[in-house]
């Protein structure tokens, strides 16, 4: 059985901007990666309501699942809640479970639940809660869409509670070889052992340190002992140039 | 008139994966910021003709100007420059223009033009040849996108040559107030004024530093004086919690 399919749809003016470097998709992608779930896409969007709306439900139809990120915090431009339950039609409010995780947290912090506050307790109906241990503030799952904060700390945070309740497949496997040549003299060889190793999927990634060209060439698969053989092979074609 | 629109096509399995962490996307977002072009989508596709085929033509249909990034290389999965031709419906081949930029840069180097390297003088018919100042191998525009290439030293040089050829619009200016208080706090007086200010672009972007949260206020728009006003009457809002 094949893996299941995953998407990322970041939400962030500050990305489209340059203001803000992304960091949420490679920390989710190396988990999905782990766990055995191929992310197939990721799009970055504007906080405009059309934008979530659009994206979310073109990635939700074509995806096994979708993760969010951004745009769930208590500020005007936090949208993205209330554009989850348009793309799937479903009434939001301020819920009585969610409410009562802010009201616990920040009573501690002696902190009202003020008007901007409860807007963070607006969930979907029907959605499950994803726990937040840095701020309180939960995400949601509405079906296959997992929506979390774009705070890369919070994100990890819900990262860490949604992943468990995802059913992977056999983890991507990779091994990485450095090899100190250009890849125009790499490239040869390198396709032909690509076409006799059809199972796994073979990149090459130029680099150029003080002057010199090389690759690092990269086996992906989900058999180690195939790999293996590939990197064995890989590494008797050149074999004057890796370390 | 509103500004261009732009979406940038990122091809790379290697960003799926979690191996590599994308910048070429915060690089670009920030020169299109600058020159007044909006960027309006990213999407990040695995190596494959069909993710490629199906980005670029759903991009190039929705926004003024698409840059990819990836996949132009000499090596077996550099299929790129076959995948826009496929788009376009156009004829792709080894084009003399591109050979020759080839063969020069190779001369001085002492290597061989091989089968592999060939490979990168594919271009398509009628494309317009993009200068690449670091490795010879030159990127290519048709029509609306710009291809080039994924290695981050290339792709800044590529984006160098190929930015004065884009019209751009009024450069979206920015300012940023940093307010040491939780942005529940901020988030009732910041909607009040973002009403005030309909035509900028207010952010609240949220952090945690030792411990405590605070929010960067990040107002956008075309007008300097504006910009200016907006941030007078924030800073006047919260006297004690800001620089």
């Amino acid at each position: 059985m094949p893996n299941p399919t995953a998407a990322i749809l970041i939400i962030g003016d500050e990305i489209l901007s340059g203001r803000t470097q992304d960091t949420n998709t490679q920390f989710l992608a190396a988990e999905l990666t782990r766990v055995g779930v191929d992310l197939q896409e990721v799009r970055v969007v504007p906080d405009t309501a059309d934008a979530i709306v659009a994206g979310v439900n073109a990635l939700r139809a074509q995806y096994d699942a979708v993760f969010t990120s951004g745009g769930i915090g208590p500020t005007h431009d936090d949208i993205t809640a209330d554009a989850i339950a348009r793309a799937f039609g479903l009434h939001i409010d301020v819920r009585a479970d969610a409410l009562a995780i802010l009201q616990e947290r920040h009573e501690k912090l002696g902190l009202a639940v003020n008007q901007s506050r409860l807007r963070m307790a607006r969930i979907p109906d029907g959605a499950t809660l994803i726990e937040n241990p840095i701020s309180g503030a939960p995400g949601f799952t509405v079906q296959n869409v997992h929506v979390m904060a774009g705070v890369p700390t919070i994100f990890k945070a819900m990262v860490a509670s949604v992943l468990p309740t995802i059913t992977g497949g056999t983890p991507l496997l990779s091994q990485t070889l450095r090899i100190d040549r250009g890849e125009g003299d790499i490239a040869g060889p390198l396709a032909k052992l690509a076409a006799d190793y059809a199972d796994l999927s073979i990149g090459s990634y130029p680099f150029r340190q003080d002057g010199r060209f090389g690759a690092n060439i990269v086996m992906r698969g989900h058999d180690r002992a195939l790999i293996d053989a590939a990197m064995a092979r890989l590494a008797a074609l050149f074999p004057d140039d890796h370390e």
